[in-house]
């Protein structure tokens, strides 16, 4: 499960509420019914409460996705669900905006509680 | 009906609130009056409910009004019926930022329900 | 008087609070000190009640301005105070952001009521 | 004293809270340590009462500091209170985005009563 | 210890709630992991109590990071925790962007009290 | 013939060679394939002789491909082939850069004799 | 005849072959069939010879054209004529971008003698 | 072996001499070392002689390299190679701009017979 | 008189033809008729010979013309002979691209010698 | 010695001349005389002959310069003499554009041989 590929190190500064924003321009991942490829820039943005995801194990879980067939609505609220069972941070937002296909652009924003700062 | 052209999906996260923006930069109408051509970049934006609109129905729902004379109010109000009526979303909004004519550039923006994220 | 210019047409969904936003980049009076022309973007915003304002006609009001000898902030409350007038609109804005005189940029904002949206 | 360079003249809408926007992108005073020229770009924000800034007076009044050896946070502060003193806005914002200096840019902005609009 | 660098110069406007936003562009420090150089823009910014913060003291402070081993969320966290012993400002907000690894960016925000203006 | 719907008004300045250019950003065709609209942006570059397009009439001329079926390198050799018949010039370009399809966007470009200036 | 509110001062530097870029942004006229009104974006460039265009004679030239209804072609080229006439320059060379109408851009650019630099 | 997967159609205009420009900007491959992917923006420019690369193939053909380790400067010149043997251009022109890998960006050129026009 | 401010090093490399490029951003004099401060962006380019400017010297003879009173043309004219005085390049263009002034904008170029790069 | 730290691989298209260009936005070294720290963007462009420069080794080899005190035009120099000793290229060029000291950016540009593509 790709989920498992995400690792975690100890946030150092539990009591403060700061905010980390990652972005990956080079998402992709495959139509389930074309088999085309999709691309896309991922944004995830979380305030940690113990534990930050580490930057190396996130690189390798997003290009998992690569050979998989996924509709863009399941892919963001699947990358979702594996940051907060992983990181269980006080809040966490995911973003994909997706390059155009048919002339046809889409961004999907999903989040896991309300943000405190 | 080119309403009828519009086909949905099921959700696969009903149960959370998420956001899925669409941009469609290549909208082209009539002018009711002149018979000219209008164009102007389409953004949908909403949370769905039960459904999901299809991206390749909407595209051909939207080209669909390339040969109807309609006003800029009247077909961004329209747009917006009709995705509220076959969508269900909990809220929707419907932007066409029209290219200049004599010099003037127009952008409507019409919503059902409004946003709770 | 230069008011009597706009005309309107009926808005088709006065039961909707919709945003009409109107831009005209090439906006010119004279300054009525020095009879020098002045050069500005017009942007008029406005949710309509009744009537919308018809574009061709809004054309030729804002260039009957082009040999007026009128200050910035007069000019941008006149257009308010005549569209207001015309449209009865439910809430309405006006800025002008005017070419630089002097190596000085000046930007006026004028309201009628506050935007529902 | 430079504050005695300011003109005024009468707002003519003195019943409705408008904006008016100023920028100067040219101003320039010296470093009160080293004697260099420091550059910068003020924006002037505020809703007048009964007066207006009169903006040719407002020109001589920021060229007035070009010899001057005077800190970023004084000077902003020092345009402040005189715009204060000699136009009685209901509010009134003073920004100054000053150039790099040592690799290093700062931004002062201070501001007298809040915004209405 | 790095935060001694730090220098201060008394606030003339201590009664007036202004902001000074400042910006280094050219923070460099090194990966703990890899010895890597790590590259990022620092914003600092914050509203003053009776000390304002020396630039040339804050200039040589930053440099002071570009032989050390430290992780992107330590650093800006310790940088927040230096400007608030030394300046005791009213709020201050520590970001640091960081230049892209292995194709992904992490920019850090933190906060210290909550902004007035 | 669409060409027929091309005029020309005597050039003023026969003995200069000087350029023209024009610039058509809402060019809309069809795919002979497919039946789906293309999208591109047309440029024409040319010295006139004895005469010059007329620009109202270049644009009926241009609106006249809004429902043919054509392929890229068609309609611009078809293009320049017409304003070559009817305006008779020392050299002229057309150039059409067209939308993505398929996520790939092509630009084809003819011109007419070598340009004297 | 507006050509003479040109005028000239003497070049310091008539030994030396450098060049004058002049651009004027604000440029307006009036269309000689509709009687709507043309802007565009003047740039003049040339080398001179014994004479250079004093700015502020320039600029109330430009502005002569205010009320004149005359064609693109016609007004470059007549403003070559005038520059080449009162100035005697090396070279010189005229452009002006119009602002589109009926969705079409044209930019006429004009030159006197080949440029030596 | 992918060169097949290439496919032409006949040029309607052989006696002209006009450009086509391609840009796809979603290429990916892989590293023959690291296994990791690369992104890169693929332009391919061309003057055909008596046939044209057909834009869905070339879809699939570059889509081919998805699953490839290879260096840059091979798969640009495999490219340049490939389109050459099945089009037979006058002159054909491949870039691929690779996004930066630890810190650097690399775009490879190449080209066979230098361009006529 | 101000060129004795200028300073240079000895070129280490003088058997190869390199370039250098300066650009400062931040150039004011005043206008020798009206006495009000004009602004512009200075870039010189050279091949040194066995002379490159110092960079600290060049600074303070720029800041030199803060209180001159001196027209675009002679001040371009004057940094070039100046320049080539003190340096002996192999060749020197010095631009100047002046603020607007009464809505217009100039560039000065003169240069001394042709580029051999 | 840190040329050394260069490797190369061997061209695989020796009979092709085809352009590399490889661009590093985070170069840094110290400034000789003060020992502050100075930044810029390397542009290394060349044409290889049996050689290519391996892009993990030219990145050891720029971070050697990290705690180099050396100056702008000794730097773009010496990389250009280290790269054309180890890769032995057809042409070869080295741009380096500094970041602004004192309000001041200084490009220096280098190259070997002349371009034959």
């Amino acid at each position: 499960m790709s989920r498992d590929l995400l690792e975690t190190f100890d946030n150092q500064f539990p009591d403060r509420d700061y905010r980390i924003e990652i972005r990956q321009p080079e998402f992709t991942s495959l139509c389930p019914k074309t088999g085309q490829p999709d691309f896309g820039v991922v944004t995830i943005t979380y305030t940690p409460r113990k534990k930050c995801v580490e930057l190396k194990s996130l690189k390798f879980y997003l290009q998992a996705f690569r050979d998989n067939g996924i509709f863009y609505e399941h892919v963001t609220n699947t990358i979702l669900d594996d940051l907060v069972a992983v990181v269980s941070p006080q809040w966490l937002k995911v973003e994909i905006a997706f390059n155009a296909r048919g002339g046809i652009t889409e961004t999907v924003t999903a989040q896991f509680a309300s943000s405190g700062i």
